[in-house]
C-alpha cells in the first residue's frame, strides 16, 4: 500500500492504493520529490482524459530492478515516455513520439504524485551526488525547454524573445543562455521577471516591450492570443517556437505565416541527459520555487499552484516519511 | 496610352490608361504573356486592399532602360517585388521580404495585365532562346514552388503529400520532383490529377488517400479545413509546407503542433533564376495550361479562372497586337 493523489474526475487523497509493480524491463521507484507542472493542472481540467495517479516532474530511488539490478539503490530521474522499443521512433531514440507510448501521469501510467511509480530501466538516467534533489527534480521541465535547442538551430547573437512569465518561460530563459542568443522575456508579474533578469535575460513588462521583430519567438503564454501576439513579434522569415498546448480554440488568421513565410516550430519533451549536464554545469532553477509540501498536502498544493502568480510547487515525500 | 485591366473596386477595362513611366533604375516592358493567379482573384475579392493594374505572372520584352540600356530589346521575366535597396533584407536578397516593398499588381505598383508595366532593371531575368513564352510565363508561380526547396531540406526518398491540385498544388509537384522525394498529391479532379500522374507523381483521389502519415505535407488547398487535414497527414517531427494564403479565419486547435512537435513553414515568392533552370532543363508546366485569351477579354478570362475546375488562364497580349 501507497499513499497517492489519484484523478478519477476528482482529485483526492488516497492512502491504500495498491503500490504499482514493475512489468517486465521495469524498475520500482520510491520518489523522493516531485513537482506540480502545469500540464497537471491541464489533466485535472480533463485534458488528455487521464485518469489515475498524475504528476510526471520527479527525482526518486531505484528500490527494485530485476531485469538491470545495477540501478538498485541509485539515485534517479526518468523520461516520461516509455515507447515500445520496436517503432521507427523509438528505433531512433524518439520514444516520445512513439504511437504506442505511455506516459508518466499523463496518458496510461500512473504519475509520480504518489509514495511509488514504475518506469522501464532504460528510461532511467542517474543524478550526480553533487546535485541535491531540489535541483533534479526540475530535469524533466528542463529537457522541454532544452528541447527547442535540440530541434532549431539559434546561432550566437539571435534576438530572441520568450513570451510569458510562468514557469516554462522561466526555464526556457535559462535554458537558452547556451545559446548565447540575446534574449529578452517579457511577462507580467514583476517578482517573476526578476527571476528572468537574475539569469541573464533581459526581462521587460509585457506592455513595455518596444515595437519590433525578433529572429526567434518562444511561445510560453499558454494562449491563442500568445501565439497571435508570437506571430506578430516574429521577423520575416524567423522561427517561432510553440511550448505551449492550450485546449482553447478560437478563430485564427495563418496567413502571415505565409506572407512573413515564418517558421512555427512545436516543441514538446526532451532529453534527460542534456538537462542533467546542464544542472550539472550550474544552472540553478532553485529560485522558481515556491513552495514545499508534503504529499499529505498535495491537494492544497495543486490549489496554490493553479494561481497565476505561482512558480513551481514541489511536493517531498521525504517529509512525509520524517 | 494602352489598354489595361483595371480593379477599384471593380473590374474592368480601360483602353486608354496613361503608359507607367519607369523611375530611376527602372526598364519599361511590352507584356507578350500574362498568367491569371489564385492571388489575383482573391484581389478582386478585396485581399491586399490592391488598386490599380492586377497581375504579377508575365514574360516581355524590354522597351526602354535607361539605367541599364544593355536590357533593351531582351525577352524577360521578373521579380516581383521590388525591395528599398538598404535594408537588411534587401543586403541579403530577400527583397521580397523588404518592409518597404512594392509587388507587381499586388501592393503599391501596377501589374502585368495590362500592355506595359515597369520594374526596376534589378529585377530582371532574361528568358534564354529556346523557352518558349508559354513556359517562361510559368516562372513567377514555379519561383514561388521551387522556395519550399530553398527553405526546407527535403531528402531524396522522403515521402511527401500535396494536398490539392490546384495550379499551385501541381506546380509543386511538378517542381519538387528535382528533390527525388516520393511525392503523392491528393486531390478532387480527376482531369488534374492525371497531369500530376503525367508529371511522375503518384495521384489519388483525396478521398481515396490511405491512412497514413507523411515526412513532409504541401498545404495547397487554400482553406483552413486543408490545414487541419494536413496538420493529421503530417508525421511527428514532421514539416508542414503552408502555401496558401486564405482571408478565412475559424477556429483552430493548435495542440497537435506541440504534442507532435510538428514544424510548420510558410512560403511564399522564390527566385526566378531557378525557375529559369528547371525550364531549361525540361520541367514543361504547359499541361497546366487551359486557354489563352486575347487582353480585350480579360474580364471574361477572369470568370473562367475563378471556377474550381480551371488550369491555368493565360493572357495574350501578342493577339491583341496581331
Amino acid at each position: 500500500m501507497m499513499k497517492a493523489l489519484v484523478f478519477d474526475g476528482d482529485l483526492r487523497m488516497e492512502s491504500d492504493r495498491a503500490r504499482p509493480r514493475p512489468g517486465p524491463g521495469e524498475t520500482l521507484i520510491r520518489v523522493r520529490l516531485a513537482g506540480i507542472c502545469q500540464t497537471d493542472i491541464e489533466i485535472i481540467r480533463g485534458y488528455m482524459d487521464f485518469r489515475g495517479v498524475p504528476g510526471h516532474e520527479f527525482v526518486g530511488e531505484v528500490k527494485e530492478s530485476k531485469a538491470a539490478p545495477e540501478w538498485v539503490g541509485k539515485r534517479v530521474v526518468g523520461e516520461i515516455n516509455a515507447g515500445c522499443g520496436r517503432c521507427e521512433y523509438c528505433r531512433r531514440g524518439l520514444e516520445r513520439h512513439c504511437p504506442e507510448r505511455t506516459t508518466l501521469g499523463i496518458a496510461g501510467r500512473d504519475g509520480c504524485l504518489a509514495e511509488y511509480l514504475t518506469l522501464p530501466a532504460a528510461n532511467l538516467v542517474a543524478v550526480p551526488d553533487e546535485l541535491p534533489d531540489e535541483t533534479a527534480v526540475f530535469a524533466e521541465p528542463l529537457a522541454a525547454a532544452l528541447e527547442i535547442m535540440e530541434q532549431v538551430h539559434i546561432p550566437p547573437g539571435s534576438r530572441l524573445l520568450i513570451l510569458g512569465d510562468g514557469r516554462l518561460g522561466l526555464l526556457c530563459a535559462l535554458a537558452l543562455q547556451s545559446t548565447l542568443a540575446d534574449i529578452t522575456l517579457a511577462g507580467r508579474h514583476p517578482s517573476k521577471l526578476r527571476i528572468a533578469a537574475g539569469a541573464g535575460a533581459r526581462a521587460v513588462p509585457v506592455d513595455a516591450l518596444e515595437p519590433g521583430r525578433f529572429d526567434f519567438v518562444v511561445e510560453a503564454t499558454g494562449t491563442l492570443a500568445g501565439f497571435e501576439e508570437a506571430v506578430r513579434r516574429t521577423r520575416p522569415r524567423g522561427t517561432l517556437v510553440l511550448k505551449s498546448t492550450s485546449a482553447e480554440r478560437r478563430p485564427l488568421d495563418l496567413s502571415p505565416l505565409v506572407v512573413d513565410e515564418i517558421r512555427v516550430v512545436g516543441s514538446r519533451c526532451g532529453r534527460f541527459p542534456a538537462a542533467i549536464k546542464a544542472l550539472e554545469r550550474g544552472l540553478d532553477p532553485r529560485p522558481l520555487i515556491k513552495t514545499v509540501y508534503p504529499l499529505d498536502r498535495a491537494l492544497e498544493a495543486f490549489d496554490v499552484a493553479e494561481k497565476p502568480e505561482s512558480l513551481k510547487i514541489l511536493l517531498d515525500m521525504r517529509l512525509d516519511r520524517a
